[in-house]
């Protein structure tokens, strides 16, 4: 893969956007995290998401200058309507938004209907743990996932953020509900390995770890069989009862038309309850005993987020991986 | 199994608490919620779990007369100190107070520490649903989960609990972050069984459904592999900040004396966002597009608490099942 300077990225992508049609901080910001993904080896939901984000505001699924707007609030709990504008955007406005219900509040909760696509999850995750905050979120999808009993999708794969910050390395987990997504099972597929665990169903019914049979059954595996399928149903109810908005069942299964999502967006603030010393130390005791001492068979045990620090300074240091063909692409827009 | 009414389960119950010296009030309310997991099916925390309850209580673990204490508060969020009072009593005030912070400021949150066993984490949920909010809450525990990676308990199952209130019938996922309980792996092997699906490893680190295998190598899987096993750390990592309590590596591995827990108390109100019937027109869409249409194949698909609300109905009508030599020994007390 070619590596390019973080910034070089940052302006290539930022001068797209502003040729779109962007205000200049919109796409400073928009581009930021398009490049972040990138950074922190998130590359499925950065730059190679970046062509289907371009034909999205072509098509009409993405308005660029539709701002998000406050329909409702009671105290610490908003309800927001994304317009749909651009999911980074909104994402990222309403995690600002509950990290100042929640600096007033202690915690505060934003739910978003009418948002699009806001690609990496994560991004939302570290925004918060940089601020010093707790941050949790999820969205809804399209339906990508059949639930346990069905073998047709009528769940999303609801990614959920978890964030905890703390001095010595933000503990983020951001992860989708299925065990493995379909960019993952191409992947196995393409390099001609099995998955390490079964992955879903192939035609006859049979649990598999054959990636090839699980994207052409399309039943992939929630995490936990039956109670990640319950989980995603939850997450689901819960991001459209509180945001008003769309549930995955109506959705379009159209990826290049994905949108109209329903996110929530909360931010807790450890420190207003005691110091941020005694929470950083808590932090420090659990990550040590997660991580130590070795397992008695020299096993590594990775802490959430921990990979993505070795990766960011890597990559900060030596240049930020891109897909040759799509970097191309850009630069020539 | 023996089936009582359900009356005579709750007044017997109350009956032993009021004779170890609890005051009414609370003998009333303690007894309700063990009673209340049998009413509703999950036998493994009502009264199959008194005996040890009481054990605690003789043993120092739980301490009958602790009242819980507010320690901070910053508006929709509190600090609450356990006091190693009967754990489900604890439980049931710090969603009460969420319940009240919710509707005051929309959300509300209560992080607990130093708290003992809450039995059936459910009965939480229920009451927020009952109360028409949406509830949240989660439990941290003893270390009886081995991370990914690595091969001894460094995580707790750590329950979690997410509740939606709807007319026609709550919507309450109510799960442990393992595969299978320890519980779980114990009946599979009385029946000469096998587990549906790879529940853990064995002593030759294969991964197996062979409940015996696993209940040996003490390596029972959290869901989805690696991401159960972040979830579980990031569970465990919120709690103990939030509430300043005690994290999994803090608590005793003796189920005995499992206490000094940590629990996190969150309830929404989605009423004061928009109208209670936008929201239980969304509930109720989102569960019919997830059990129907039929799938192609037959297959029953159930949401979670579907079963709960089907058993309770019978249990009511038909009598609470008690096992027998538990129901004698506490008739006998």
């Amino acid at each position: 893969m070619l590596r390019v300077p973080y910034n070089e990225l940052l302006d290539a992508l930022q001068r797209v956007l502003l040729k779109l049609g962007f205000t200049p901080e919109r796409a400073r910001l928009c581009a930021r995290l398009f490049a972040d993904a990138n950074r922190d080896g998130i590359y499925s939901h950065g730059l190679n998401r970046f062509p289907r984000f371009i034909l999205q505001i072509q098509n009409g699924t993405i308005d660029i200058h539709a701002q998000p707007q406050l329909l409702a609030g009671m105290g610490a709990l908003e309800r927001w309507d994304g317009k749909i504008g651009p999911g980074p955007l909104n994402a990222f406005h309403c995690m600002e938004r509950a990290i100042a219900l929640s600096r007033k509040n202690g915690i505060g909760c934003v739910a978003l209907a009418n948002t699009t696509h806001w690609m990496r999850g994560g991004n939302y995750g570290w925004q918060a743990a940089d601020a010093g905050f707790i941050g949790i979120c999820w969205t809804n999808t399209l339906p990508n996932l059949p639930p346990w009993g069905a073998s047709d999708p009528r769940v999303g794969n609801n990614p959920v953020i978890i964030a905890v910050p703390r001095p010595a390395g933000h503990v983020v987990l951001d992860m989708a509900l299925s065990q493995f997504s379909y960019g993952a099972l191409a992947s196995y597929r393409m390099r001609g390995e099995l998955l390490p665990v079964d992955g879903g169903f192939d035609a006859a019914d049979r649990l598999t770890r054959d990636p090839a049979a699980i994207e052409q059954s399309k039943r992939p595996l929630p995490i936990g069989y039956w109670k990640g399928s319950g989980l995603a149903l939850m997450l689901d109810l819960v991001a459209a009862m509180l945001s008003g908005g769309r549930a995955t069942h109506q959705i379009t299964s159209d990826p290049d038309r994905e949108g109209r999502l329903s996110q929530v967006f909360i931010a807790l603030h450890p420190s207003s309850l005691g110091s941020p010393e005694a929470a950083a130390r808590i932090a420090d005791e659990v990550i040590a005993y997660f991580q130590l001492p070795p397992g008695s068979k020299g096993e590594q045990v990775r802490y959430p987020g921990e990979q993505v620090l070795k990766i960011r300074s890597e990559n900060l240091a030596k240049g930020i991986p891109v897909e040759p063909s799509i970097w191309e692409m850009v630069q020539a827009m």
